[in-house]
């Protein structure tokens, strides 16, 4: 599943706007759920790295089927570990706020990716981008015992 | 020596259907001697990037020839050795729970790797599983002095 | 999308069955729509890096989205190109027989890769065991000028 | 000196539309000077990798400051030595059709990158588009004893 270049466009758009009111250049990234790029915007003014940061968010989100930031126990509790995994894809796998998978009609379809705020701002965009446009915001917990809900 | 695929596929369906059993949908990985794989699965639900890290999971097993929780206080205690050590194989070296050697008849001859669970549930799921058909769990400390003893 | 674990076994067990009708000891590897793997297979007696190049080989197929041997041509003709192509995603990519898209209802849903034969044996496999099964085999020739068709 | 987002956006629409007039879902990436991603986008239906693709030519184009089937000859010449230069930068310098650099007034401020059609496909709608939006397309010959001249 991938979201198409037009829910894309829209998620980008609807990010890049919030970015501006707030008054910051921002990265979008939307990628399929493979973590294959759909669309990656650079703001004028947002720094020259952003865009593959923003990328490695969504891609992070999409692979790992959770916000990018539910990683950062992860990361906390066992570096070196994590470390490993985040080089296993083709985009680094990024513990941190800012990527929150795509998801419609209770399936996930691919991952968003912001960068070029505070880690609050990018959270707070992507997740009011995604509800504004109708997605869902629903995940389980990281790592809990039982039973995984998507 | 190697696992043979029968003895790979009964360790696997084991695996499989004690995650089943938790709710869990797990990715496990079986290795032979040399780290090389023999058998990989990912059930329905799991994650994409899982089959690798159980990959990762049983090679640290069979090539370090430790449970690969065993690795964790080598990793914690010099985290940018370690770092070197994880990428001199051709799979990561990775020091977490959910590694375990295949030893059977006092030799070890391969790993088996659980990802998809906590990390108690990822080790307690590849030591029942070994246990349950007849392999041996003992192995000695990591890093003592003296005599090395499989 | 992704191949289920039975559709993945079923895929698996018809390939090894038919290597083993022709004396050879095969890996064989199922990939999902975006190349992550849901099943890998090593033979009792198949080489120890085979289960790795049956990875690589369904990947190709499925993030290139064609047999794997349709890219020799880009390959012969342009080789440094094709290398740097060749490393861009989490597998290499790879331009040789035996990576065959897995093809149901019109739609692209993974790869399915063999390795441990000669490359026209791989080959004949792959689509033999895709045919038998009811997947799909028509897939557009590459790099032709017009309209591209799955 | 970088395009602007809206500059990109020009670009990469009128690429998307003559690829779709010849029936051709690509991917096109417009980069900065510096080979830092602006824009990237996936047609829908376009190949997984192709994104990327696009970005490596575009990137090529900016920082060799040719189009990227210049750097034939190069490779052709001397493959060891090119496909070490190939990755002395963050993306793939690749030597093929289908990047150009975005030249305006006299001056680099980026490259052009396209993927999902033929070579001559990729090479002729960079430049049409190129032209089309009244960038500049004289390049000097690469590798000329004298004066560089952009």
């Amino acid at each position: 599943m991938r979201p198409t270049l037009q829910q894309a466009e829209d998620l980008t758009d609807a990010a890049l706007k919030a970015g501006a009111a707030l008054g910051k250049a921002l990265s979008v990234a939307v990628v399929d759920e493979g973590g294959y790029t759909v669309l990656v915007k650079r703001a004028d003014g947002a720094r020259p790295i952003t865009p593959q940061i923003a990328q490695a968010k969504a891609y992070s989100a999409a692979v790992m089927e959770r916000p990018s930031a539910q990683l950062r126990n992860w990361a906390d509790s066992n570096p070196v570990f994590f470390n490993q995994v985040a080089q296993m894809g083709h985009q680094p796998i990024v513990p941190t706020e800012g990527g929150i998978p795509v998801k419609l009609d209770g399936r996930l379809i691919g991952g968003l990716g912001i960068s070029g705020g505070t880690p609050d701002e990018d959270e707070r965009i992507a997740r009011e981008t995604l509800a504004g446009l109708g997605y869902e915001l629903d995940f389980a917990a990281w790592g809990q015992p039982g039973t995984k809900a998507v």
